[in-house]
Formats: structure tokens, C-alpha cells, sequence
């Protein structure tokens, strides 16, 4: 790697926008920035009329549902589900499939701008090892059920094979394990009560479902006489080391609590409406304290694993649901896409240009048709760019993608892959 | 042009999906679809695991704004216009401005897939140049207001230059002129009556906003005892033949009056949230009769002409809003944004691959990394589909872009036309 000083129009470092200044990078850490550059030991890349920018951390998803992107659209949550997803899943999953998969959202993920997953999946070591392989970064969960699947028995078992997990990548620089018991209408208070001490005993984080849909609340209240939010504050969840996704149904005494808990919330609205989940709160959330962040979900809802659009759709289904356009400003979105997900998932040294930081971030061409012209770089990046707009992406100091082109991805190799599978799973 | 047969692993024909044909074209009409090919006179372009389909009428635009994206964002709708827009338009409106913005314009438009645009705006004549220059087929409106402007001093002086635009395009195949009165609280209801005459008189379309703000409801009940559409159905214009902008802030009667008179609307669904202006309750409306269609609005407010995304968001926010994943299917969607479009706007022969009408289409690769795999190719137009994935655009038998590439388009001197204007606007 050695050392590189990037020349662009636009740089974000420090939160703040400079402008045709040198970022300078020391193997995989960012050393500063600087307007004019002597010292003749540094690489240097010259991009022109281009920014750059931390780039994105995807705070929710199940990566090898690549595969079932599009396998099922315009139907209601439990026909999805039961009929088309859960089936395909039992058909087909299995540690090649969850790898190559994985490498098809990896691809998808690079060409976006984005560098870290934080996963919630099974035959987890496989998403951890597709990611290490081409360089991602990558918070890799390992699910929790109460009943069994292929790939577990029970509780204990399935915890078992986090700590294989945990020992598989204990050495891996960019990769990180969390325990996610997958949400509180799979998983019961006892069990979520194992994944706290688990959690503890490993420090590693928590990764959950909550509040997603209508039914889960009334299911749950059903249950145990409580709503999801104060069954999981009195199982302790609010307190522990936790990241929930979704975190719709909720009440404003329940956004209180979790912004009195300044709870790490990873926003999936674009799969939300496509599944016409509801609508996340994150306005009141973000004035009460909670963390929000922004996520795809998995690409089987989706559809893909655009950031960009991810951003978009956030900040405008706030300003709609607010009837205000202040709300939600572009680098406020921004942040929650980059630095507040690394504060979210505890990266330390990500989510943000500034020194001592990982080389991790995206360059961006501002001289494509659909981002002239350019007022204001950072909303931009929000109300305008697409994935096409991203021409490099460097991981912990390693290029993943040069002038468009995949540096540690064979893609025609991927794409042949997707279409084996595609095959297999529609017969 | 000749006769050329497209042969690709998708073709979207009499509104079916067939797979592994030609798509036949003789000069700029559409002969037909055929599984062997053996007549010689025919230029074959070989697609591969590609798709033909319809290429999309983006049925409200103000196409020169496009210099202004990303101008004012995250700011509250007056103070965007009074402060920002109106300012703008003020000092830099010209006749070579309007030209330069919209091919800008025009280039966004290829590249993903439009092939028409319903536009409103003022010097409308190097609009409509601009779009036949470069191939594409315009709804070219003139504007109307009560007050003066740089572009027309009352509403006669507006007409006249209507006249002057019908006059100028009456032998232009690809260019259509309408009537645009701005808005019901920027004409008054004498003058939306002289463009009724107006568009009987010329047999042109008219095209308006309607109750795009709760602002606008609440100040047209002031002024006049009535809502908009209670106002607009009383001067006629439901009567009309009329395209509506918006159309917002209505309710469950004044869905009934658009639904019995089949009302032609524009649904510009990321405008309206940007700008925090409301929902479109579109569902109901499509459920009561009217014909609805999609639209970008301006790059001011959108900020792209992006028809993907336009869908996408169109069918997500319904679903969301009606907790029903099941509303605004993605074929029906696609139907609005090329169909009932081109039927909106009195486009014969467009709109669709069948035989006999039009050559207008576009080849959309399904071999990129963000689109595999491929189960329902119409779900994937809408869900997942990007401008970048689309490789090929035709519009009226000629062909725009190609591999990628435009053929009308000088690209480098738009990007530094846009530059250039960038700097002044700035300035």
C-alpha cells in the first residue's frame, strides 16, 4: 500500500468540505490533509472534477439474500415469507451458496460506495469469509432461534456456533462477530437473556429485529402483556450493547425510552414501504436521543443495496411525513449513513475522514450528466448520485475498486455464479 | 434506418414478456416480434441477456431547471422559490440558458430511458429545438401567468407566444406544443378560461398544477368560496383536454369528480416529498378512474429525471401508506410511466411495442452486477433497475444512444456547458 495522496476538487475530512486539496494516506491509516505536496515518496491519484468522501456503513442486512432479489415482489409480508423466501431458504441454503452470494452483494456493495455490512444471516462464516476475501469490512451476525433449522438445534447450539465464528476471526482485521437473536417473536425473553450474557462473556454486540410490523406488537402484547420495546428494556436489551433494525410500531413514551437509552436504530425504509411494514418515527427518535443510522435490508426486499438511494429515501420520507423540508438535512443523513453507523456498530477509526482514521472512503465523480451541475457536494451525495457515480473505493488502506474497475472481485466469475443459482433456485 | 431486427433474452410486446426473439423495426415503426429471423435485408443488433421494452414519457418536467439541481436544498418550499428559484430564474433566464439546460436535460433523459418529456417552462421554443435537436420527442408547453415576466407581459402576450412555438414546430414529428396556465393561484379563472378556447381553438393539450400544497387549497378556498378542484371543474378544465400536475391535497369527492371524468395525473412522488408538500393519494384516484402517469417534476426540486427511481417511489410510498404490499403492482407502474402516459398526452401510437406504432424503446442489460439474478424482469424495472443498466435508447426509429454511448449528443460540451452556466449562476 505504502503511501498515496489523493488530489480531488472536493474532500471531506473532518466533517467538512475542502476543496482541491491532497488527502494523504500512510498504508491503511489517513494522515491529514494538504494543499500543496513535496515530499516526492508518495503515490499520487489524480481525480479531478471528483470528491472524497467516508463511504458508506450498511447498518442492516442479510447479504446472501442477493440471490432472492426480485424472487418475490408485490406480496403481502406472510405469503412472501412462508411461500417464496422461507422455502427458497430451506431449498437451497448452504455454505457455498451463502458464500457465493455473498460475494454478488459484496460487488454490489463496492460499485456503491459502501464498505462495511453488519449482518444478520446464517452459515455466517461463510458472509465473513466472502467479505474478508474481497476486502470488506464487515460486523458478521450470527442468528439465534428458538427453533431449529439447518443450520442449529436450539439456543445453545446455535450459540455454539457464533463462538466458532468468534475463533474462525479472531485474527481478522475486518471482520467483527455479533449474536443476533433474530427478533422477539422467534426468540423468547430467556433466550434474548442467553445473548446478553453471551454477548458480555465475548464483548460483542447485539444485533436484533424490533417493532417491525403491526402484527409483531399485537403478537407480543398477546404474549406478554407488553409491547416489544418494554419487553426487551426489562430483558435488559436497551442496556446491553445492542443495534435494533427497524423500530416502527412504537409510541411516543417508547421513543423516550429508547432516545433516554440513546438506542443504536438502523433505518430500513425503503424496504419498509416495499413491504408496507410502516413508516420509522426518526424524526422524534433523532430529537430524543436515539442513534439513528440508515440500512438496506436484505436485497431479497429491497431490492439492491444502493446507499445512495437508501440516504434519499430516508430524507425525504421524513420531510413528507414531517411536511417540512428542513427536516432530515443532507448531512445529517449523510452522518447516519457513515459516522453514526460506526459509533453504532463500535468501529473504532470509521465512518469519518480524519487523521489516525482507517483509509477506509469512497471517490466520487462530480462530471457525470446526472450530477452537473454541482452547488452543494454534499447534498449531492444524497438527492443526487447514484452507484455509477462512484469510480474507487479503498478498504483499511487497500484499493477495492480503481476507475470502475473491481480490484479483488472476478465479476465475470460472480455473474456466472448468480446465474447458476438463479437456475436452481427457480426450478 | 432501414429495417433492423433486435434480438435480445427479453422483449416486453403487447405488453407481455416474450423471451428470445427479434423485435422487428422497419424505419420508425414497430413490424413485430418473430422467434426465427431468416430474410437478409434485416441489420441485426444482438443484445444478449437484455431487455426491450417501452421507454419511459415522463409526464411533468421543467427541463432548463435542470441547471439548477441541487441549488437550494432542505429548505421550506417559499423561501425555496422566493429566495433561490425565482432569483435565479430572474437573472439567467435567456433564450441560449433554456437551450443549454435542456440538453443537459436531454442527455439525463437517454441515459435512463426517457424518451418524452411533458415539459412547462418560458422560451419554450429552444426547448422544443433542443429536444428535436438531439432526437426526443417533447410535450412542449408554454407558460401562462397573470403577471408580467421577462418572457411575456399578460396573459394575450403569453398566448401569442404559444402561437409562435405552434407555428414553429406544426411539421416537427417529435415535438408537440400545450398550453400551460402556471397554477390556480397564479392565474386567475378568466384566464384559465381563455386557454380552454386557446387549446380548442389549436387543438393542443393544456397542463397545469393542481392542489400540489395545502397552502394552495386553503388560499384558493379564500379567494374564491372553493377548492381547486371545485374551481377547475366549474371553469371546465375537467371537461378539457388536460394533463394535472400533483393533485395532493384532496378528498374522497373531489377523488370521485377526477375519477368519473377520467382525469389525466401527473404523480411527481419525490418532488412532493422533498419539498414536504404531501402524498399523493394515488391508489384511490386509479380505484375512482383517473388515468395516472409519473413524473420527475424539475431538476430543482426532484433532483434528477431518474423514471426508475420515480417508480420505484411511486409504488413504494402507495404500499407503505396503504399497509398493503400488494397495491401498485410493478407492471401496473411501468404501464403508468409509458402507457397511460403516452394516452395522457394524446401521444398515438407511442407508448408501447406493438405493431404498427412507433420505433421508441430501450434495451436494459439484466447482465449487471446489480441485477442479478432475474426472476420477474418487469419487478426488476421497477425495484432494481439503475440508468446505468440501460445500453441502448430509439426513439421514432433512431437510434440515441448506443452501448452506452450517446450518437446525438457532443457530451463533452454539454458537461462544460453546464460548467459554464454553473459559474455564472453561482456567481
Amino acid at each position: 500500500m505504502g503511501k498515496l495522496a489523493i488530489k480531488a476538487k472536493f474532500i471531506y475530512y473532518n466533517n467538512k468540505l475542502h476543496q482541491d486539496k491532497y488527502l494523504l494516506v500512510n498504508n491503511n491509516i489517513i494522515e491529514g490533509i494538504t494543499e500543496t505536496l513535496s515530499d516526492k515518496t508518495y503515490e499520487i491519484l489524480e481525480r479531478g472534477n471528483s470528491g472524497v468522501f467516508p463511504a458508506f456503513i450498511n447498518s442492516h442486512t442479510h447479504l446472501p439474500m442477493s440471490y432472492f432479489r426480485g424472487l418475490a415482489d408485490d406480496l403481502p409480508l406472510k405469503n412472501w415469507l412462508e411461500e417464496h423466501i422461507w422455502p427458497a431458504e430451506s431449498k437451497m441454503l448452504d455454505e457455498h451458496f451463502v458464500y457465493d452470494a455473498t460475494i454478488l452483494a459484496a460487488a454490489e456493495m463496492i460499485r456503491s460506495g459502501t464498505i462495511c455490512a453488519n449482518d444478520m444471516y446464517f452459515f455466517s462464516k461463510n458472509i465473513g469469509r466472502a467479505l474478508s476475501d474481497v476486502g470488506l469490512r464487515g460486523v458478521v451476525g450470527g442468528g439465534v432461534l428458538d427453533f431449529p433449522t439447518k443450520f442449529a438445534k436450539n439456543s445453545d447450539d446455535y450459540l455454539k456456533r457464533i463462538e466458532d465464528l468468534i475463533e474462525e476471526f479472531k485474527s481478522d482485521e475486518l471482520i467483527k462477530i455479533s449474536v443476533c437473536p433474530h427478533a422477539p417473536y422467534t426468540v423468547s425473553p430467556e433466550n434474548y437473556r442467553k445473548c446478553i450474557d453471551f454477548s458480555i462473556r465475548h464483548k460483542i454486540q447485539i444485533h436484533t429485529h424490533l417493532a417491525e410490523t403491526k402484527w409483531e406488537v399485537d403478537e407480543i402484547i398477546k404474549r406478554y402483556g407488553k409491547s416489544p420495546v418494554k419487553l426487551f428494556d426489562e430483558i435488559g436489551l436497551l442496556d446491553a450493547n445492542t443495534i435494533f433494525a427497524h423500530v416502527i410500531w412504537i409510541d411516543d413514551e417508547e421513543i423516550e425510552i429508547l432516545g433516554s437509552k440513546k438506542a443504536n436504530i438502523a433505518a430500513c425504509v425503503k424496504s419498509n414501504l416495499k413491504l408496507a411494514s410502516g413508516f420509522i418515527k426518526a424524526n422524534k427518535l433523532k430529537e430524543a436521543g436515539a442513534n439513528l443510522t440508515i440500512a438496506t435490508d436484505g436485497n431479497a426486499s429491497n431490492n439492491s443495496l444502493n446507499m445512495f438511494e437508501e440516504m434519499s429515501y430516508f430524507a425525504k420520507l421524513q420531510k413528507g411525513l414531517n411536511l417540512d423540508p428542513t427536516v432530515m438535512n443532507a448531512e445529517e443523513v449523510f452522518n447516519m449513513a457513515t459516522k453514526n453507523a460506526a459509533k453504532a456498530l463500535n468501529l473504532d477509526k470509521c465512518g469519518e475522514l480524519k487523521k489516525g482514521n482507517y483509509a477506509d472512503f469512497m471517490i466520487i465523480s462530480f462530471d457525470d450528466i446526472n450530477m452537473l451541475p454541482v452547488y452543494n457536494p454534499v447534498s449531492h451525495l444524497v438527492y443526487t448520485a447514484e452507484p455509477s457515480n462512484v469510480t474507487d473505493v479503498f478498504v483499511n488502506g487497500k484499493c477495492l475498486m480503481k476507475n470502475r474497475e473491481f480490484v479483488t472481485i472476478d465479476i465475470k466469475e460472480v455473474k456466472e455464479k448468480a446465474k447458476y443459482w438463479n437456475k436452481k433456485i427457480r426450478s
